[in-house]
C-alpha cells in the first residue's frame, strides 16, 4: 500500500504552510507539482519555493504534470468536469505508480484542499490502491479576513461560502469565490465588499467599501492586475451593511 | 504606537500553526493567554505547548488573564454579548498597556480570528492605540474536512457556515460550529452528516453517515466524551444526498 498526502499548502505565501504540512512534505518520496502553462508559472512557482525552504529530506524527488484544460465549452457542466476528473485521474494513476510501493507521495494543494479543489475526488478515481492522508490549509478566505482585518460573520451570523455561476441575491453575508464572471456587478449596491486578489503574495490587492462606491475601482484594478500578470486569483466578502 | 498580532493557533494540533504564526509569536514582547477556567485548561495547555515549542526569543513575557463569561442569562443576546465585549476590551487594555511602547504583543486565537471569535471586535473598543496585523489560522472547518477526507462542496455548489441557533432547514449544505442544543436533530433524516469532536487532538472523534442512522449515536458519544473531558467543541457538515 503506498500513502498519498493531500496537503494545503495556504494560497500565496510560502509562510501559510503549517507544521504538519511540511511533517507530511517530508514523509514523502515524491512530491508531485501541478503546472497549469507558462501564465500560471507563478503558481508552480510558490510550491517549488515551499519545497526549497521547508523540505529536507536527502532523496525526494520533484515531478511535475501538466494539467490539462477542462472543456468549458461543453454545455453540460457537470459532464464536462466528471471528464476532465477521469482525465486527471490517469495522470494521477500514472505518477503514483511512480510512489515506491510502502513508500508515500504528496499533492501540493493550493489553500486547503476540501475547499473548491478536486484532487480528493480525482483520487477516488486512481486506479492504484491507496492509503489517503489530508493536511488542511489556510484557505483563501482566512487569508482574504486576515488581510482587511475582520471577521468573516457578524457577531452570530451565518455566512455563505459561493462562487460567481452561483452568486444569487445575497439574503445571507457571501463569500464569493472562481468569480470570472464579476457577479458582484448584479448585487445590491448598498452591501459592503470586502475584496482581495493574490492574496498572501507581494501583489495582494484590497478593495473595500459600499459596493455601489468600489464596484468600478473593483472592475478597473481587477483589469490592469489581470493584463499585467497574466491571470488573477480574487476572492470577495459581501456583507450586510450593519 | 504597539503593534498587535492576533494570531490564529489552528484547532487543537499545535501542528496546525503555520510558519507566519511562529514569525509572529516571536516578534512579540508579550504573549496574552486566555484562561477558561480549570475545566478548559486543555485549551490553554495548547497555547502553552505552542509557545514551548515554537517560541525561541528569549525575553518574551507571557500573561495569562482569566476570560470572564459572558452572562448567558440575558434575554437580549445582542446587549450580552456588547456588555461582555466592554469587559474584556477593559481587560485588553490594561494587558496591552504592558506592552512596551514601539513594541509587540500578540494573542494567541483559537482556529481563525475571522471565524466566531470576538478578539478583533473588542482590540477595537480598547483604548490604546494599536497597529493591528492578522495571522490566519487553520479552522475546525479545515480540521473537520481533513480529518474526514472529504471536500467541504460538492463540485461548484456554495456551503453555509453556521451555528447551532441559527440553523433552519437545510437549502444549502451547512457547517454548524458553537451548537450546544444539538440542532442536528431537528434537520432532516435524509440528510448525510460528518461529525467531529475534540479535532486536531489526541482525543479527536468522528462520526459519519445518514442523520437518521447515525444521530443516536452521536448524542451518546457527544454526552461520554464530554463528562469525561468536562467540555466539548464539536462542528459538523449536513449535506444533501448525492
Ligand atoms: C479552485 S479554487 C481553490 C481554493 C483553495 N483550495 C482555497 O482553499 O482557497 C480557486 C479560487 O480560490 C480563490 N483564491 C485562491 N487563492 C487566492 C489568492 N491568493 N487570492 C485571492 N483569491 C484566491 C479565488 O476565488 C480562486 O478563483
Ligand atoms: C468560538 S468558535 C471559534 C472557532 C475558531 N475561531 C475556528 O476558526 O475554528 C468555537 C466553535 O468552533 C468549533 N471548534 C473549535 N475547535 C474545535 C475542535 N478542535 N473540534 C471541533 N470543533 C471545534 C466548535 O463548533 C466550537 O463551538
Amino acid at each position: 500500500m503506498r500513502t498519498i498526502y493531500v496537503v494545503g499548502i495556504g494560497t500565496g505565501s510560502p509562510k501559510h504552510v503549517t507544521i504538519e504540512a511540511i511533517e507530511a512534505l517530508n514523509r514523502a518520496d515524491v512530491l508531485f507539482i501541478p503546472d497549469k502553462g507558462a501564465q500560471k508559472s507563478e503558481l508552480a512557482d510558490v510550491r517549488r519555493e515551499i519545497i526549497a525552504r521547508y523540505v529536507t529530506k536527502p532523496d525526494a524527488r520533484q515531478i511535475g504534470y501538466a494539467v490539462p484544460r477542462r472543456n468549458a465549452a461543453n454545455p453540460d457542466y457537470g459532464q464536462g468536469v466528471n471528464d476532465w476528473h477521469d482525465a486527471l485521474a490517469d495522470i494521477f494513476s500514472v505518477l503514483i505508480a511512480d510512489v515506491p510501493t510502502g513508500g508515500a507521495g504528496a499533492f501540493l494543494v493550493w489553500g486547503d484542499p476540501g475547499l473548491y479543489d478536486s484532487t480528493l475526488r480525482i483520487l477516488e478515481r486512481v486506479s492504484i490502491p491507496v492509503r489517503i492522508e489530508v493536511i488542511p490549509g489556510i484557505t483563501a478566505i482566512q487569508a482574504l479576513t486576515a488581510a482587511h482585518g475582520i471577521a468573516l460573520n457578524r457577531i452570530g451570523e451565518p455566512v455563505t461560502i459561493t462562487t460567481g455561476r452561483q452568486l444569487g441575491p445575497v439574503q445571507i453575508d457571501s463569500v464569493v469565490m472562481l468569480d470570472g464572471q464579476l457577479a458582484f456587478l448584479e448585487a445590491d449596491p448598498n452591501l459592503q465588499i470586502f475584496w482581495g486578489a493574490y492574496l498572501g503574495t507581494a501583489d495582494q490587492l484590497l478593495v473595500s467599501g459600499r459596493l455601489g462606491d468600489v464596484a468600478q475601482d473593483i472592475v478597473a484594478t481587477r483589469n490592469a492586475a489581470r493584463e499585467r500578470h497574466g491571470w488573477i486569483m480574487d476572492t470577495y466578502l459581501l456583507r450586510q451593511p450593519q
